[in-house]
């Protein structure tokens, strides 16, 4: 196992240490539980806004605290699900007046501690929504999934529910549009080789050299097929064909395109797929509004990538465009 | 070879396509010869900043192109220098009144070609200024660089020179910048793994499992020394020491600390590496201002990081902090 750490034990504590002290200006850590906040939260008025999962995904979730994005974020161990007292913590450290919207990707552990979490802030007197997110196509049930799995609408979700929310948008207006990225996004993902988890210290899954495997969850989860090596014509082909299918994506919609990174992917092969995808929802007649290429939801070092659209509307336009200021996601501020 | 490519012959111009399509509000591509420039240059008054290299070190240095960084930037196929039409045309496309920096990582073939092609330039009538980046403390000459090579500093001289340039100042003092990042910066780098030239085919190096090089090239040239793995903590020791020695930094210098990912280590370790310098640079007395964590120059797919010191003065930070607009970094605008 070839990694930058120093006991696996201890990965996601140290990396949280190191993200405290390189943006001291914008966030703070708590340990113990492990919540990451905007270093001004609560904001008086403003609903807050909490993700959080299994570390590993990184900048999921942690790089998207800040203004005009997250309150708090929760990292569990890696590939691991954050406990409830965690979650509860965490929406406690940012609730104020104006409630608290948990956005949560759709993995059965994910969704079980939030419930009992937003249960608890509820006794309380916390006033919590919960978002399911679940727009990755590839497969209806997974390895630890019950439905779709949450991918890579969450970032734009965060980022479009944030900005409503840094506009003083009432917590109901909020989820709405959150719901609103989930319902009209969708993605799927591919891998080139699979990922190690530290405490593991082995390949999550084997993948000869002369394979790839479509549809891959973002825990190495098994995902549609695995089939020989393709160009980049071939798999994105491979992967936006369900994605526009499956909204269905129509001729003269506008849409967000993103094409992420799962983590050992370079930014220059990243730029090919966008290339290849922006010829497909052109050929079908797509308009693509937005874009975002890069690494923003990872499977630690795993080579590969997903995409995803989202139909947009001017109103959408305009929040992602708002300004923002996290480590990961930033402008305008 | 598993990558997210067409033929390997069209890796640069496919990925300048995608570049030019994501970031159409922003960048032009010209291609044939191939850069990238502004949308909006020349910048009447200003300075213009142009800078290039080898393909394969994404984003440097078509993602630092924009306000309040570089005008023009001239990418070479991979691992290659750009050729001096290619300088020579991004340079004409850009240059005003007020001349053209061209700042320079010290490998042969680039200070040649960006010579050359100043002579060109200036046999009409434009202005050119040469900076050469050489902050690499690894080796003294190299496979392909006589004296040091140019490293992780690049990045924060373009910006903090970019900066300059955006708020009017002349070349003379936007040169003089440069050069003073490049003499107050040190970087040393390493690979957990090597990398694969798309024509190549095969890895440019062959490492064990159980090894790293220390002090590795941007282009996988050989480092210090081959050695066992270590821990993150006995890695960022191995670069930050002669880092820290060679200018030397002392007790009570500000500094930017910079850790780069080289294209296949993911953000959850580049975060615990962070942490090691911080400890570092505490333990001799150093305070960090500044601090970017990411991954900036790349060497392909390579697994592996850097490390860049930069000392720091008031003029360099508010500079450092001047709003930008680019790809690859951006915040204020």
């Amino acid at each position: 196992m070839k990694k930058l750490i120093n006991r696996p034990e201890d990965v996601v504590r140290e990396a949280l240490q190191g993200m405290a002290g390189a943006h001291a200006d914008l966030l703070q850590v708590h340990f113990d539980p492990h919540f990451i906040r905007r270093a001004d939260a609560p904001v008086p008025g403003k609903a807050a806004l909490v993700s959080g999962g299994g570390s590993g995904h990184e900048p999921l979730h942690g790089g998207f605290v800040g203004p005009g994005m997250l309150d708090a974020a929760v990292p569990g161990a890696v590939f691991t699900s954050p406990t409830p007292d965690q979650i509860l913590a965490a929406t406690q450290a940012v609730a104020g007046a104006a409630g608290v919207l948990h956005i949560v990707k759709n993995y059965t552990g994910d969704v079980l501690n939030f419930e009992m979490a937003a249960d608890l802030a509820r006794t309380e007197g916390i006033t919590v929504e919960a978002v399911i997110m679940d727009d990755d196509v590839a497969v209806q049930d997974s390895l630890y999934t019950a439905g779709r799995r949450g991918t890579g609408a969450t970032v734009v979700a965060e980022k479009i529910a944030g900005a409503a929310a840094e506009q003083g948008r009432p917590l109901a207006a909020v989820a709405e549009l959150c719901r609103r990225v989930n319902a009209r996004g969708r993605s799927m993902g591919m891998a080139l080789t699979s990922c190690t988890v530290p405490q593991a210290g082995k390949p999550t899954f084997e993948l000869p050299g002369n394979e790839m495997e479509i549809g891959v969850g973002i825990h190495g989860e098994p995902g549609r097929s695995r089939v020989p090596l393709g160009t980049a014509a071939e798999i994105t082909a491979m992967l936006a064909g369900p994605v526009l299918d499956d909204l269905p994506f129509k001729a003269g919609d506008p849409v967000l395109a993103f094409v992420n990174g799962l983590g050992g992917t370079p930014l220059l092969e990243l730029y090919i797929v966008y290339r290849e995808l922006a010829r497909l929802c052109a050929g079908r007649g797509l308009t693509i509004v937005r874009s975002l290429v890069g690494t923003y939801m990872t499977s630690l070092e795993m080579a590969g990538c997903s995409i995803t659209l989202v139909k947009m509307d001017e109103e959408m336009i305009s929040l992602w465009d708002a300004p923002v200021r996290t480590p990961a996601l930033r402008w305008g501020l």
